[in-house]
C-alpha cells in the first residue's frame, strides 16, 4: 500500500513510527519518505508492503501515534507486487 | 489488463475493491492506483494480471462494486505479460 | 512485430481481438495498447511475438476482425527479441 | 551493427526485407524499425547482431532487395555487444 | 535511512567521517554525498544501512564528530530495503 | 576506454575500422558509434574493452589507419568495468 | 570514493593516472572521467572502488603525478557499493 500521512515535526519522530508501523501484524516492511516539511507539520508518503496486513489495524496504528493518514492512494492485492501499468493515452 | 475506473470517494474504498477484485477466478495479483481525487469522485487505473482470467466476470466484479468501467487501456494476452513496444517515429 | 492498428470503438472489444490474435498459429503473446479514443475509433499498437509467426495470417485475421493495419512500424526475425539500436546523432 | 536504411513504401514490405536479411550468412537478428513515412519512401534503421556477419554479403543483400544503404551508424566487433559508453563532457 | 547532514569543511573530513559512522553498531554501510559546499560548511545527504541500528547512537556519533544532523528524511524498517512508491497523481 | 576519433568518410570505413582495432593485443571489444557526418569527415566515439589493452599499440593503430585521436575521455583500470559516479552537486 | 581532480593536459595523462592510481594498496578498479577540457586544465572526476583503500596514500598519489584534488565527493565506508538515496523533497 501506499499511504499519504502527516504527522506533526516530532511526535512521533519519524525512526519511531517507522518502528511502530512495522511491527503490525502481517508487515513485512515499512518506507516512510518526507515529502514536505512545514513549521509544525511533515508531510510523508509510507508504503507498505507484507503477507495478508491487517489493514484495519495499520490505519488505527498510524492514527494511535498521532499522525493523520490522508489518503490510500495505491494498493496491491495478490501474490506479486505488481507494479501499475502506466497509461500510454 | 489495464482499466481505467472510477469510483465514489469510500464507496467502496479502495482496500476493498482491491480485495474483492483479486478475488476473481483467474486472478493473480490486481494494482489500484489513485490518479485523481475530485470532491465526489476517485479516478483509478485498475491494473490485474493473472492465469485465464474471466474478463466478463472481473467487469461485473467491478459494476457490482459500484464502481464504474471507464475503458479497457492495453490487454496482454498469451504465455508472457508482454510491454508494447512504444513507436519511435 | 509492431503494428499501428485502428478499430471501431467495440466492434470488437479489445479483450475479444485479443485472444483473437493470440490465437494465431506461432503467436506467444499479444499485447494491445490503446494510444487513442475518438467517438468513433480507436487507435491502438499491436506488439506480438512468436516462434515462426505466419505474418499473412496474423494480418488477415486483423482485417476478418473488422480493424484495419494502418502500418507495420518495426520487425524482428531471428534468434532472439532484438530491441533497435538508438540513432546517437 | 546499426544502419540507417531507406526503401520504397512496400517493395520490398518490412516483414519481407527482414526474414531475407535475417538468411545472410553469420546473421543471428535483425529488427527493422520504421523512423519515417513519406509518400514514397519509409525510412528504417536496421538493428543486426550475429557470429562473424559477412558485412559485404549483408550490405549486398540490402540493396539487391531495392532498398539504399544511407549509412553506417555504429558498430560493434569483438567477444560481446557492447555498448558505447556516453560522453560525460 | 537518509539524513540531511551539514558539516564544516573537514573537520571531520568525508572520509574520517564515514569511517566513524560505518562503527556504529548495526551500521553495514554507510555513504555520504556532498550536496553543497559553502565557505564554511559542506551540505551532504548520508545514507545508511544495517541490521537494527541503533539510531539515537548514530545520531549521536554525528553530533559527536561535530557534523550537524539537519533532518530524516526517509526511514525503513524491516526485512528488504524497501523503495518508496512514487506517487501517481 | 571510451576514444573520441575522426576519420575521413570512408577512410578507413567503420567496419573495417572495427575490426582492425579489436585485432589490437588485449583487445575483447571495440564499438564505434557515429556521433556527427560532415561532407567530408565523420565524427565517431570509440568504446574498448579488454584485458590489459595495449593502450599505445591501440593508439597507434588509430592513427595508422588514417583516423585521429582528439582525446581520451573516459579510462578504467581494474578488476571489474567501473562505471563512474554521476556528481550531485 | 568519487574526487574531483585536475591535472594539465597530458602530464601525466589519463592512462598513465589512471594506471598509477589502480595500483593504490586496497584499490580494485578506477574510473577516470573527463568532464571538461581547457587549454591548459583537463578536469577529471576519479571514481575509486576496493576493500580498505588506503585513502591518505590515494590522495598522496595524486598529488604525486602531477595532479590537483580539488574535493571527496562522495564516500562509501562498509559491505557494499552503497547507492545514495536521492532526496525526494
Amino acid at each position: 500500500m501506499l499511504l499519504d500521512v502527516d504527522k506533526v515535526l516530532d511526535r512521533p519522530d519519524t525512526v519511531t513510527l517507522a518502528q511502530d508501523l512495522a511491527s503490525v501484524p502481517g508487515v513485512s516492511a515499512v518506507n516512510i519518505t518526507v515529502t514536505e516539511i512545514d513549521i509544525q507539520t511533515v508531510g510523508t508518503t509510507v508504503t507498505v508492503v507484507g503477507d495478508d496486513i491487517d489493514a484495519a489495524a495499520f490505519f488505527a496504528r498510524i492514527q494511535k501515534s498521532g499522525a493523520v493518514l490522508h489518503s490510500v492512494d495505491e494498493v496491491v492485492v495478490g501474490d506479486r507486487i505488481l507494479e501499475p501499468v502506466p497509461r500510454r493515452r
